[in-house]
């Protein structure tokens, strides 16, 4: 097992990794001041909750604890589903020192982290991840739901008071959702940490067949690069717009199909997208390219968008993105394995004939 | 002119308060460090627009600016306008950097604030009060809206980057709500600092007739004390509850009478009954009652309920109030005029009884 503290402005929580862990889940929430008077709402999935939900629940047998299910799915983290919730926890009685935990990957993450930030002008929120992906929506504070219009336009910064992390949940892991998170994963090398992006290439078949060690030591690096970024930068104003790395061509793309795209497999794009583009403007050598491009494919993950959508449209729904200060074309660039810049002022063409490439 | 810094945590803000000084409005944004490339949403409801809109609108005519009106009233603090209005701040391009601007009284302000609380996770946010109600609301970063359920039950706590305070708008402010806004004024009063309640019950007819020396005067005063009570307990773990007196009652009442009765005369009634109930538990003498009641009623601010309603029903709402800890009752109630105490573990009958009283 692996504890690491989390430090964001004046807050700090414990994020405990370990395989079959979950029987401990009552020690630390007592650890982190979450008492046998509380009442607790567990929020999930229909996927999760068919395997973990009644384990969590029993071991949590002493404190008042209620469960609501959502689908699994981008779909759920919506204002409709926010007010569903918000009602059922009143009609339960939950108060301001009330507890919410999500049980579930990142969609789970961020919805109940949205609700527990508004619910009562904010409660206590803890992050149980059960996906390799939420290993980076779970630190940070970033929760929030989507709109129409686009991925995560509302929200909020919130920390939880603690995350724990039981690998052994992500056995039950469809494969196609264990590829898509180690896009995160690879991500954090790729923006922060060459000898890590390299430890994860030599170790691709002992990681997707989650032997506990690889993936107990991958999870905890992953959330390293991630943390150290958030606590120079809490707020986004700077170098945690690194993790944004492959993100906003990711967010057209899910925006585009529909979420038909998961999320790992449209950073996956993103990515490659993104250090082709260094390479064409002139940043990072042939090189980066096609390490990225190796390495992402080694993990069975896309290189390309294989539907035929528009460029032009594409673009539209970036510069949407919140990503855009004052209309002008923003990115992580890479300009080197383990490295990544802002880049301010792209040319909006050299975007649109790059993507055209992309899609096929 | 008057201005005061409040400091909140790490966060800083100024509050401007004068009479006609809405011209100096962009001195003071700059001064924040609202620039003129910021898109600006102002968010006003429609009694409030059709008088001060066009003027706020020309005075900021460098920046890109918006506008939305909601109907006047509660019920406009719903996610249903939280939905429309976000929707609409998007089809505008507001990004990240961009500024909402909450112009009107306190349902505009908790409305505004929730938005640009949520919105892409957080954006600037300006108060801009246009009634003496809002004096209070506009300080301490409490945002939020309603659930059919009760009130404020959704929200968060977010500071503004300014509270800018022209007097001269308050004179188009319907006789009623100006009575109910000094509500709060006496509430400050009343809970922290017996001289200047003295002051308000010796100068009600300069007040009530708005003139803007007094008035000015009273609501520095007034955010003077409820600044104090915030710095020093931001997230309403301690003293800050002492700003809810009278608050439990009142939304009781406004909940059951579905917003017939305006805020501050709910929180007049809400005052009159916490001094009762604290002279018959023994701990506030018959005169604090009776000073409370004849400077409530000297500013013909309500002292009972003029409906019928069932103090069964109206206690079950209390109960289900968020200042609720554990299903007990607990009330904030004075102990000599400017200075109040939080009561635990009140007698639900005794309370029962005592509304027997008020309702008539």
């Amino acid at each position: 097992m692996k504890e690491m503290i989390i430090q964001v402005s004046q807050e700090k929580y414990p994020i405990v990794i370990g395989s079959n862990i979950y029987d401990q889940l009552p020690n630390y929430l007592t650890k982190v001041g979450i008492t046998e008077k509380s009442k607790i709402l567990i929020i999930t999935d229909n996927n999760v909750a068919d395997f973990h939900l009644h384990k969590i629940m029993n071991i949590l047998d002493e404190y008042d604890t209620y469960s609501y299910i959502v689908p699994a799915g981008e779909y759920s983290k919506s204002m409709k589903q926010v007010e569903k919730i918000i009602e059922y926890a009143l009609l339960k009685g939950l108060d301001r020192f009330s507890t919410i935990i999500a049980l579930g990957g990142g969609v789970v993450g961020d919805l109940a982290g949205f609700i527990a930030a508004i619910y009562m002008r904010g409660i206590s929120f803890i992050q149980c991840p059960t996906t390799i992906l939420a290993h980076d929506s779970s630190v940070g504070g970033k929760v929030g739901i989507n709109h129409p219009l686009g991925k995560n336009l509302i929200g909020a910064f919130y920390q939880p008071k603690l995350v724990f992390y039981d690998t052994s949940f992500l056995h039950t892991l469809p494969r196609r959702q264990v590829l898509s998170g180690f896009a995160e994963v690879i991500k954090h090398g790729l923006i922060a940490n060459a000898e890590f992006t390299n430890w994860l290439g030599t170790n691709v078949n002992s990681l997707l067949a989650l032997e506990h060690d690889y993936v107990i030591e991958a999870l905890y690096k992953g959330i390293g690069v991630k943390a150290a970024i958030v606590r120079k930068d809490e707020k986004e104003l700077g170098v945690r717009a690194f993790l944004n790395y492959g993100h906003t061509l990711a967010h057209a793309i899910e925006t585009i199909s529909d979420y038909q795209y998961l999320h790992g497999e449209a950073v996956a794009i993103g990515m490659v997208f993104a250090s082709k583009l260094a390479y064409e403007i002139g940043i990072a050598s042939n090189e980066v390219v096609k390490l990225t491009e190796n390495l992402i494919h080694s993990f069975s993950l896309p290189i390309r968008v294989k539907e035929k959508y528009d460029p032009n449209r594409l673009v539209e729904i970036m510069m949407r993105d919140k990503k855009f200060k004052n209309n002008q074309i923003r990115m992580i660039l890479p300009t080197a394995i383990g490295n990544v810049v802002i880049k301010e002022n792209i040319d909006r063409r050299q975007i649109v004939d790059l993507l055209q490439e992309f899609i096929k």
